[in-house]
């Protein structure tokens, strides 16, 4: 996080071959004050992928010279002394499911091959206001479900990057990016930055149009960002949110100031409540010992919360949605070429055809329920609940993209979250740690994050180990 | 109509043991006034609901001493001079689905019976703000679906005023209260409106709050108003329509002045596209000549329209909504009760739980759909939609309340519709003639049909017969 750091102090003490290090509010200050440029940027990120990507197989589409056009296009522009955005000339890496209408978006199944969608989706149209060069298109899971794309995890190739955001985590972790985009339906963003060892951003519901995005399921699919750092998270997240009338979810609210409060001190000491939800004890053993170090470098700030019982069904309201959604929207795929679908995502539409309209609707109407029983919490106390990411690390093989349950219940709800690299796994692979927020509290949220981070770093740093 | 009277003329003319049949135009501008009192115009609207309400039975609830101790308040109010709202000291009639916390709402079952809610309604409280005298609960069907309550047509009590919104129809004809208000998710607003013989308008979807209303279909229920004039539907209508944070179908616009934009002269002869829709056969030979006798009188303003094939099958979609919503939102009356529901809601219960998520979505998704679809003609050339309101005058006898099957498609698109009693059947019966506007467009709808019936009267006037 370097959060003592000035921009321009960690600017200086980059090598000049290595902006692809940058974190991006240092990137977008390099090209704004003319430091470098954004080909030269962009150039040292292709360069670098280059030479790794051959493990990591982050890419599902990338044409090295349309994006270099971007770039010296967004340096002609600066030169011309044209308006520049936040973003301006910073390469961003996006998941193979959201529209661009310059690249193929592929969805990560062949019956989606050679697939060009006609205009943008509303969140790369909005990166492109930014400024951002869409680099180009990262691997995805098939139809952002379950059956692995052909990514690995730059931290050991042998081990799964996680999914269905699989080349965005990847390219990010891997430093062929400062920035790229994904989505989340179940932990298809978490999960991935998680095992990835990246921080991952979900915003609250509603918060960035889906429009130009493949529908899973409306309820709840969500958009969400990857960075090396909290502010970049907050960065980007800040210039993809708004209302977008043809995104029926998204509201016509004040675009919240994610980058300058995420960057302030909080004005008390935060209170984290600690949740082990019901599904803890699918929590690997160096997992639960992680969380509990981690617990204590926390210190007096962190109590540990139970959930009422009742919260334990959450994870079947959230698969009765999910599959009756998928069943619905990939029923064109479904009819017409089930044979080419994996057999997991098959079950899962299969399944999602039983699901009755009264069941799906009674599941919906816990969603403002569930927000109603966690929002007491924010109210009495708490500023975050801090909870696991995941399982544990990256599991071994290629086979599986891991496990989502930790991020279900809160996906479901619909509340932002937001996964930081704070620990390590036995096998050395990274171990994130969650943290969510009230619904609608995004820039709270990563207030509170940044606060902790350099809160564990400090209590580490002061510890007599 | 009277159109061409002045508000002044017509408060001249009213006998003043009369109050009761003035428009509420005129009954709110003689309180202001100061011509007579809100106690007078209560005392005299409760002096005739004695007279003629043995024969009607359009109350759920009536507590006379309530009504006039509004009023009574109302009168203070005044003479304190105090702030007073469009409708002060005009009582209104509400729908027994409609809560009021000063008095039972039963919902038309015996299972709610007694049943006192703890707050008003969204729309209530509305009214209350507005100076209204929430005089009384109007009969409603069984659960606001198909099963009758007690009440009978007022212009012949062996007939059926319809549903459900059966009493507020019929107390407005009857000239018991000039304003009252009713729901529609299927016909229940213009159908009785149009059998009762008064005007009726249900503003688009998402225009009046649902909040403290009888849940039975979240994507299709829908209040509207009860009156004896257009002006009289936008003055009530304009102070119920609002954003209410706790009805996520309503949004924070700018409420249309529905009042000001009726009385004005529309820019342009309007155009009028006369649907027959596919349930042209339903409707009996006499409503199918009075159709031809209305359109010959409109002239060439009006032409016919034929819908594309696939609006076949929105009888279908709305089916599927509502039966599943029905299924899931009266599950606990079912459940508790099945014996004590009508055979016929029962029905729709057992069907509704079998729709599936997959078709109950897949049907949602064509409200928008069929907006796009018809907005190209109101953007090609038509003002209004013309369309029956029903398949004929009120049928013979109590045990049904007629067929819907003229409203099913513009409640399902959500689009503002309104009844006008501009005809009369071979039984001497009223016939309307129903209105339906482009969604959001409403005043535009109100404007339009002013236009209509003295464009009507006027054509009537000056032919031959």
């Amino acid at each position: 996080m370097a959060t003592d750091q000035t921009a321009a102090g960690r600017l200086a003490a980059v090598a000049p071959t290595a902006l692809n290090q940058l974190f991006a509010v240092d990137a977008a200050r390099g090209i704004r004050d003319g430091l470098f440029s954004a080909e030269q940027l962009v150039q040292q990120c292709l360069d670098h992928i280059q030479a790794v990507d051959g493990d990591v197989q982050a890419w599902a589409f990338l044409d090295p010279e349309h994006a270099l056009k971007q770039a010296r296009e967004a340096d002609l522009k600066r030169r011309e002394g044209r308006p520049t955005g936040p973003l301006h000339g910073v390469p961003v890496g996006i998941k193979d499911i959201i529209d661009t209408d310059d690249m193929p978006t592929e969805d990560g199944t062949v019956l989606h091959a050679g697939r060009v969608p006609v205009a943008d989706s509303t969140a790369v149209a909005r990166l492109r206001e930014a400024g951002a060069v869409i680099i180009g298109k990262t691997v995805t899971t098939e139809l952002a479900t379950y059956s692995p794309g052909k990514t690995r995890n730059p931290h050991n190739p042998d081990h799964t990057p996680g999914g269905s955001s699989s080349g965005s985590a990847a390219a990010v972790a891997a430093a062929m990016v400062p920035l790229a985009v994904g989505t989340q339906t179940n932990g298809s963003l978490i999960r991935p930055a998680a095992y990835c060892g990246v921080f991952g951003f979900k915003p609250s519901f509603g918060l960035i149009s889906r429009h130009g995005v493949l529908r899973q399921s409306p309820p709840l699919d969500q958009l969400g960002v990857f960075a090396r750092s909290i502010q970049d998270l907050a960065l980007i997240a800040e210039v993809m949110i708004g209302f977008d009338e043809n995104d029926p979810a998204t509201r016509p609210l004040a675009r919240p100031k994610l980058l300058e409060i995420a960057r302030e001190e909080p004005p008390f000491r935060p209170w984290l409540a600690f949740i082990k939800t019901p599904m803890w004890d699918k929590a690997d053993q160096a997992t639960q010992e992680a969380f509990a170090e981690l617990t204590d470098a926390i210190g007096g700030q962190v109590e540990e919360f139970n959930l009422p019982a009742q919260f334990k069904d959450a994870w079947d309201w959230h698969r009765a949605v999910m599959e009756a959604d998928l069943a619905r929207n990939y029923a064109a795929e479904y009819d017409k070429a089930a044979d080419r679908l994996s057999e997991s995502l098959r079950g899962q539409i299969e399944r999602g055809r039983l699901v009755t309209a009264v069941d799906y609707n009674n599941a919906l109407d816990k969603i403002p329920a569930v927000n109603r029983a966690l929002n007491e919490l924010f109210d009495n106390r708490y500023d975050a609940i801090l909870t696991p990411a995941t399982t544990g690390t990256a599991p071994h093989g290629l086979a599986s993209t891991g496990d989502p349950v930790f991020c279900t219940l809160w996906t479901f709800a619909g509340m932002p979250a937001v996964t930081l690299p704070l620990m390590r796994g036995e096998d050395g692979l990274p171990l994130g740690a969650q943290l969510v927020g009230r619904r609608g509290e995004d820039a709270r949220l990563l207030r509170t994050a940044r606060w902790l981070v350099s809160h564990v770093e400090q209590s580490l740093q002061d510890s007599p180990a």
